[in-house]
């Protein structure tokens, strides 16, 4: 995946290599709602070799969060969740993270890196940018999201995403898809106590049921998994499928096999490996139902 | 298991092969408090070689859920959980869902299946049948229940149950007992929002206290743990014990070793070998202690 | 570890052996605050050989789980946790356990042990004491516990501990911190349907924020993690690291690689081994944020 490359990339080329470009669609519903009036300013990714430029933002946006409901959110690069950040191991990555919002501090911490958190994941004003450097030593499907104070609002807010780190001297050629399960509350008191009002894949309740994943009979297609909380437990289930492996935190070295569900914590991710075996519709979701109710489950139409 | 036998079998051949039949004891209490007056139907199997024919019945029953507490239970099989399926990996299954509820819909979403939803986990109307044909490809300890929407709904009235592949060439040594864990709510709102009144090893609290399950001092024995949710984590734990190992799902390649306490995710299952050292009482439950208190505990008698 | 050692020794030599002992510095900040007038009884360890001698006491103490919060605790040694207890596999331990709590009974569950619940893990009644025996086959991270009825409450009240079985036939080298997170709540409804209060890393809010832990760059550190609940789920995490490896149960044979995040279920515990790669500040959490909200978070101070 562009070991030796070297191009500009606009937020689209992280776009999941899946047959769909579904998953990330919710930033596209979202353009014409600027809070604040600031520009959207999408992430940038340049890449020399393993050396490798992000630029992203943060900034308050209004976003759908289920059908008809908007919600006032703080996000990375105008969208919830925020892009997928795609990467090989080994690259050398600098990270600008600018600080587009008139109002708050943010910031950035990126499970993929071992860097110390009191240097590199520490607040941005308002108007300033930050360098954060730190190589990939460690395949997966990883979590980021905001670190500033009080942490907790700002990750249910909707600053958080994934950000995958491909295994070195591999060719991927499963399709993935990037699913980020998140929760949504309805206040303060909710969010430290109660149970979520919504809870989504990809920031919106039921998306994937109006505009489903796709997938082919018999050809094997991964789901790259992040399950951002800030609270709950996924039981990610895929309805009419067994996971041939699971790869937890999408670790090299660890794989499990056959198994029917697989639990993600909050701030964890995993890479699920399936292959339907009948053309049909199915549907991924997690098995706590009453977030099913909520609006975490999708759809996954398999043709021959 | 009968890899080359034939012939009908009912529901208690299905029984666990443990000492005890305790396990599926919860049905027979109930054979008395048929609802709307229809006869219970229970599950019948037909083995041919490894051509297997299934009927199963949905249907609603009063059930008692604790002592002295009854419960308008939605059913296969007319109890709660419904039949333990027992196949042998490559069986060709046959199985045919017979709705005999009068008043509404009634589906059934087999874990251990690999087959396309939406030609087979659909509504089969009041007084319909359906065929469902499936191979058991991967061994497993499954879950079974209804899918029909709410399926929330379905499942907290109790429509689920287990359904267990056992590996090929192999023949089964370790005495099993069947578990299937679950939540009752008081209502609505609790089932969304807030949390169970009731949780309980095979429909009923503190069932097995009364009735305990029974083992041998130095013989292994299997514990064959669904957790049909439908929202909570079990911790499962057996006091006295240590786990020699765990496969989750049941699966046959992923095999775990000497674990305290195993979560198993609602829509997940486990297979828990343990080996008890010393003649007396032990207790298995989830280490979710407020669960405990509302059911979710058994004792296992150990005779030398 | 002392396989061949023989010794008096008191809760001190079962403190961490890494380069700080903050982990066990609640007990001396609540040495002033005796409830019931009772002099505080520390646990002792004596070996011979691998023949372990401990013994143990149940009391009542007021302890601080928050800054300027005092807690009714009833205690294992006068502390909340009670002591870590440090053995070796293939010990021969008598664990004598006082009672000197003048208004209930207690009793302790090991989970290290393997051995009859009912003829060991029962009531001890004020001013009596009770001898239990067992040898430590598997080696692990392990819970003990208060197991007297309400259950739920003895250990909520703050009743459980950390045992740790080191594998034959090693030298620890490796710093090791140990840490149990509980959570307090505020009434017996809260505990069986609502949330908790404080979540806490060894029984104290925010502790380590005021008194981090530490460690060397490039040097391997271990956290020794039990989940004492009673309820709740940890999704331990540490920010800045990647957990290089996991061991469930503290497992010598099952062992996990490269992980962001591991779910540690009430009643469970983990051995977690990480590198940090700069100097600086880090986090150790659990990732459910609503809980970092009620103290579970500390700092680590890593140095060159
Ligand atoms: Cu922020
Ligand atoms: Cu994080
Ligand atoms: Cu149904
Ligand atoms: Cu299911
Ligand atoms: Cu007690
Ligand atoms: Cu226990
Ligand atoms: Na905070
Ligand atoms: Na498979
Ligand atoms: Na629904
Ligand atoms: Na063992
Ligand atoms: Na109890
Ligand atoms: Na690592
Ligand atoms: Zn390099
Ligand atoms: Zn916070
Ligand atoms: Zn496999
Ligand atoms: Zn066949
Ligand atoms: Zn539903
Ligand atoms: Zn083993
Ligand atoms: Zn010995
Ligand atoms: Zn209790
Ligand atoms: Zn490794």
């Amino acid at each position: 995946a562009g070991l030796t490359g070297c191009g500009t990339k606009g937020p689209t080329s992280s776009a999941p290599s899946a047959p769909s470009t579904n998953t990330m669609g919710l930033g596209a519903m979202n353009m014409g709602m600027a809070a604040l009036n600031q520009p959207i300013k999408p992430m940038t990714e340049v890449r020399h070799g393993q050396n490798v430029t992000i630029n992203m933002y943060t900034e308050e946006r209004v976003v759908t969060i289920a059908p008809g409901v908007r919600w006032a959110a703080w996000t990375f690069d105008g969208t919830v969740p925020g892009p997928v950040i795609q990467l090989d191991q080994g690259d050398h990555v600098t990270l600008i993270l600018h600080n587009i919002d008139p109002r708050m501090p943010h910031s950035i911490d990126l499970h993929a890196a071992q860097i110390a958190p009191s240097a590199n994941y520490v607040d941005v004003l308002p108007g300033q940018s930050r360098v954060i450097r730190f190589v990939t030593e460690v395949p997966g499907v990883f979590m980021y999201h905001c670190a500033t104070q009080p942490d907790l609002l700002h990750m249910e807010k909707g600053m958080y995403g994934e950000i995958m780190v491909n295994p070195a001297h591999t060719t991927p050629v499963i399709p993935q898809y990037h699913l980020v399960q998140s929760e949504f509350y309805s206040n303060w008191d909710a969010l430290l106590n109660g149970s979520p009002t919504y809870v989504t894949f990809n920031g919106m309740a039921d998306q994937y049921l109006d505009h489903p994943l796709t997938a082919k009979v018999g050809q094997p297609v991964q789901f790259a998994v992040v399950n951002a909380g800030p609270n709950e437990w996924s039981a990610f289930h895929i309805i009419g499928a067994i996971m041939s492996s699971v790869q937890p935190s999408g670790s090299v070295e660890t794989v499990f096999h056959d198994l029917q569900t697989y639990s993600i914590a909050p701030g964890d991710g995993a890479l699920i490996t399936v292959t339907f075996q009948q053309p049909g519709t199915y549907k991924f979701l997690t098995h706590s139902f009453r977030d099913v109710e909520k609006g975490a489950v999708g759809e996954i139409v398999v043709t021959p």
